[in-house]
């Protein structure tokens, strides 16, 4: 029996002073708990996503040095962790100095595992280069030493040999996708069970959270220690990492696995903390009772993984009040909820900005959701402002100096909406923010940021777009949660999630009747999900041929029969899919380039996580071909 | 002797169809000049900066058949090309079918290189994964596949048997990076010149444009054609790429390389062509007569690749016409230079937006600048429409409904200069941009987008920011070249280049008291440079290092003896320091994620090129203790 503590770590990423000043601590804390070891969690020290800070050599001596401190701390207790490993003498294949992606264990102050390996840690086989995975940019992985060593990778995996309690443990040291192999030929858990006599196995993580993720995990996990008949230590960390365009939060749920499979411990989501935990090493695991675990792929899961997203992202940025434009519509109304949530009311300004399109209706539910939340609330118009830039625009005065005539310009109702739309965030939101001591809020959802349904400097832009990885019906959902279980009262007003969704930015919006925005959500939503998280992304052609095999539906996974009461022919269903194909790959693409960070909830977010180029909008010959066919069919209707 | 065409695309990235359109009209042109052989670039049919686009299944479907109609194409010319190659039986190691980015060789209608390789085609080896390039994400290296089939590089590097002329020719066949190998342990042209008896080695390309880059590579190449003695064929296409965040230009330059190294012909940069040029592959290679190269990394090059990028950009996104806010100020009369002369002045708008702090100097200045141009002209003040800001929100009765008391918020000068910028931006040049058919430039520099010295929605917005990639310095330089070269007259008044540059947001910052910005072009633009661009990139920890050292200007490429100059001691240039230092790694950040694309032209450009994460500015350890000892140092003094 030894005791494993699980140092489930808030990892900031950059900062390797703070992240083992952390470890220490926890180090101390697992000490007190009696434990024999304590294991961190991958690149515990620099953090994960850090951009091309890897570039920079007084980071990285940075790191091996702080990571010395922890190896120094390893007197009285084993500590497992990782952090970059520098081989100043090599180079990687950028021409940089070499880095790995390692795993560190030491003991009486000493790294352990140079006796049966080039250097005194492990090295990560699997580099993931998917999603906002970017391993093979940074680090060196141990199939490309195995090549330049002219070995296999089987020859370098190989365990560390540990000294707990006098006995001499074998243990398999891996890190995060060396434990997801399904898709590679390489087998890291495969290999080194089958070479050698195993006594433990410890996965290292630095694991974004995905809606879903976790039950897979522990199906995926459970099965490995089973296979292998040892038990397997995942230790995960906890935070908030980002890359620019996509902030990913981590949930840590380190867990230890009994040989038979089942899970012996678990550390809360979203939680920094250490859990030691005894596991037995002889033949009978004991039966602890298995701690309860939180359904996955729940709106509990959903609520917990924005909320605490949007707290770590403000923290890290250190701004402690936020201005929200609230139009009396679904979206700001689950932003308000939100924000409000974590800051406190009194941190809050809810803004509502009418012209003179907007109804009475929103108008009142705006004020409505302000009281119900307690927050600060104040209505700046905005009619007069866009009026004056509507005359201004109309009346310039071109100059042609070639011919010394003057012309003006015409401005149409799609350009006065636009016009509207940023005159609230660029002129009166981000003037309020910076005078309140805080930023604005973006309010997308998924949907609108699929086809680019918003005002780019407009009602696109904010400091971060907390809500932009949920379809809209997800926000929908947000929105009963936050009143049924978060506030346990009616916060978001009753109307404001009946009313039709609509911008009101011209009387052709208007909510009293009944007029809203084009996207048909119970179907766009699905459609573009397909498009867009599908693990084989789906375009028109795809679409098209669901379409005619009469599987649409039940392929998209929106309701039975929708797609025929919505388009009554062929030729109307084509239109609509075009139009915002045309739209995702196109002018969207333009627009979400200049996008706010998006929060990563679901399994593919926009931004960094979804590469795109801004390239024009492309029809298969396959899809021309299936569009001629179904045209005809109409034609001989 | 063979006649070999260098068939210089210009490649439309993610249009299969035009592609291989182009493609086929270029095979008839080579046939017309009695080419028994065409080359064409990598990634020919599909482009090569598709963002995901390569996770559409439909999409790889279509660049095999539009390839298997330029095979088809060759029954009388025996026809390289790169595309998309897909193994739909295999999976790569995103789980997804596996890709290969290949290279075919055609001949009477049929593939060749089946004889001695397990594919028809072959596979590049050598994978970048850094700036740009993001190759392991989307395609699988013949370095995996070696692993794979438990064989190495060397066995599965086989050249291609091809009949011409009723002759064998052993053709070693790589792609781009292949031929740039001194940083990977795997070196593709060694193991095949010594591995095998080659007759010609063709190098296609899909390569991008940087300062300086052509120079290297006919170095690097002239060099691999000497040593292995057999004629190199260089093919790289034309045209513009872009991932979003960045926009690259790609030059061509497809040249020949004699056995002993000189250069036997040369296309002409970014310019579409078809050139035959006749190979001896006997002992004596003809002399050509080498043709005349440009000189790189001058200023003609890096107004060749703006000119072209800017032009080619417009084009790809169907923008014929554009407004620029002008100051009087350099950035916004290169910028209106610039445009002007890629679209004419009958489509360029140039607008002046003055406030109370702006100058009769600058004013006049932005008028001259229009008149010299012949472009469109109107002055739109934004005095009125910015103190009507103010007023609403500093007024703005902000109801607090907890205790039903109002308050209101107070506004400061910096705060208002930001709504000046906002109001300039994302009011007028927006609402204009729209009624005149087109979009806003963006005019910021390298040196400002460095430590984001601008406003978010202001002056950082727009359709491309075409400059962002220039430092300060070159932008005077390229402002020198539109009146000498390009213009032949002075379009760019003259006190334009000699005013004190200013954002004029105050009157702080007035530029006939010579009162500009914060930022000391001189140094600020090369201390930023060795931040940004250095191959081992800069950090404060080396800066100081140099310091202490007195080697920082020589370290930096800027003038001798200014530093002592600009700061009288050690405190003072420390605090310059880490203020820039500070904003480079925190807000601007920020800024440049909402930023717009960059035309990339130098080493290391902003965006997807030099990926990073807004992670809070970090200080090592010894960068604190070189700082004490050089603040000691102060107090001694």
């Amino acid at each position: 029996m030894i005791r494993i503590a699980l140092g489930q770590l808030e990892v900031i990423p950059g900062r390797p002073d703070l992240n083992s000043a952390a470890m220490l601590q926890m180090i101390q804390e697992a000490r007190d708990q009696r434990a024999d070891m304590i294991v961190f969690p991958e690149m515990a020290i620099p953090g994960y996503l850090l951009g091309d800070s890897w570039e920079q050599a007084a980071f990285l001596r940075d790191c091996e040095y702080y990571g010395q401190q922890i190896v120094a701390a390893s007197d009285e207790i084993t500590i497992l962790f990782g952090n970059v490993a520098v081989d100043w003498t090599k180079q990687g294949d950028d021409g940089r100095v070499r880095k790995y992606n390692a795993f560190f264990a030491a003991q009486q102050g000493k790294l352990a595992g140079i006796d049966n390996f080039p250097y005194p840690f492990r090295i990560k086989t699997l580099h993931p280069n998917y999603r906002e995975f970017d391993d093979s940019r940074h680090f060196f992985s141990s199939r490309k030493l195995a090549a330049e060593l002219a070995t296999t990778p089987d020859q370098l995996l190989q365990p560390i040999n540990l000294t707990i309690g006098g006995k001499v443990l074998s243990v398999g040291c891996i890190l995060c996708e060396d434990g997801w192999s399904d898709d590679y030929f390489t087998k890291p858990i495969d290999i080194l069970s089958q070479n050698h006599s195993l006594d433990l196995l410890v996965n290292i993580s630095s694991s974004p959270f995905t809606l879903g993720k976790n039950n897979k995990r522990n199906r995926v996990f459970s099965k490995q220690a089973r296979d292998i008949a040892v038990p397997l230590i995942y230790v995960n960390n906890v935070g908030l990492q980002n890359n620019g365009k996509t902030v990913y939060t981590f949930d840590g749920c380190s867990s230890v696995y009994s040989p038979s499979g089942e899970i012996a411990a678990y550390c809360s989501p979203f939680t920094a903390q250490v859990q030691t935990v005894a596991v037995s090493l002889t033949t009978d695991f004991p039966h602890l009772t298995s701690p309860a675990i939180t359904e996955d792929n729940t709106i509990d899961r959903l609520f917990e993984a924005i909320n605490y997203g949007t707290k770590k992202f403000l923290q890290s940025i250190g701004m402690n009040r936020v201005v929200i434009g609230v139009s009396g519509g679904i979206d700001s109304a689950v932003a308000a909820a939100l924000y409000t949530h974590v800051l406190g009311p009194e941190n809050v300004l809810l803004v509502n900005m009418p012209s003179r399109y907007n109804s009475e209706t929103t108008k009142g539910l705006a004020a409505k959701l302000a009281e119900n939340l307690g927050c600060r609330y104040v209505v700046v118009p905005i009619q007069q402002s866009v009026e004056l830039t509507l005359s201004q625009i109309a009346s310039a005065p071109l100059l042609n100096p070639r011919t010394g005539e003057e012309s003006t310009l015409t401005v149409t109702g799609f350009m006065a909406e636009n016009i509207q739309a940023r005159d609230r965030s660029s002129r009166v939101l981000a003037g309020l923010a910076a005078a309140f001591g805080g930023g604005f809020t973006c309010n997308a959802n998924k949907c609108e940021l699929t086809v680019g349904y918003s005002t780019l400097y407009g009602d696109q832009a904010g400091f971060l777009a907390a809500l932009a990885d949920l379809w809209k019906h997800q926000v929908y959902e947000l929105a009963h949660y936050f009143n049924t279980t978060v506030y346990r009262q009616e916060v978001i007003p009753a109307q404001t999630i009946t009313i039709v969704p609509s911008a009101e930015l011209s009387f052709d919006q208007s909510v009293d009747e009944g007029k809203g925005d084009p996207l048909i959500y119970p179907y766009h939503d699905y459609l573009f999900r397909a498009f867009m998280e599908y693990w084989n992304r789906a375009t028109p052609e795809d679409i098209l041929l669901w379409y005619q095999a009469g599987v649409l539906e039940e392929k998209l996974g929106c309701a039975p029969h929708l797609v025929k009461q919505l388009f009554a022919t062929p030729a109307a269903f084509i239109e609509d899919l075009e139009r915002w194909w045309k739209l995702y790959t196109g002018l969207a693409v333009a627009k979400r380039i200049q996008a706010p960070p998006v929060l990563a909830v679901s399994r593919r977010a926009y931004g960094f996580d979804h590469r795109e180029a801004q390239n024009s909008p492309y029809f298969t010959k396959r899809y021309q071909e299936l569009k001629s066919e179904l045209l005809r069919g109409d034609a001989n209707v």
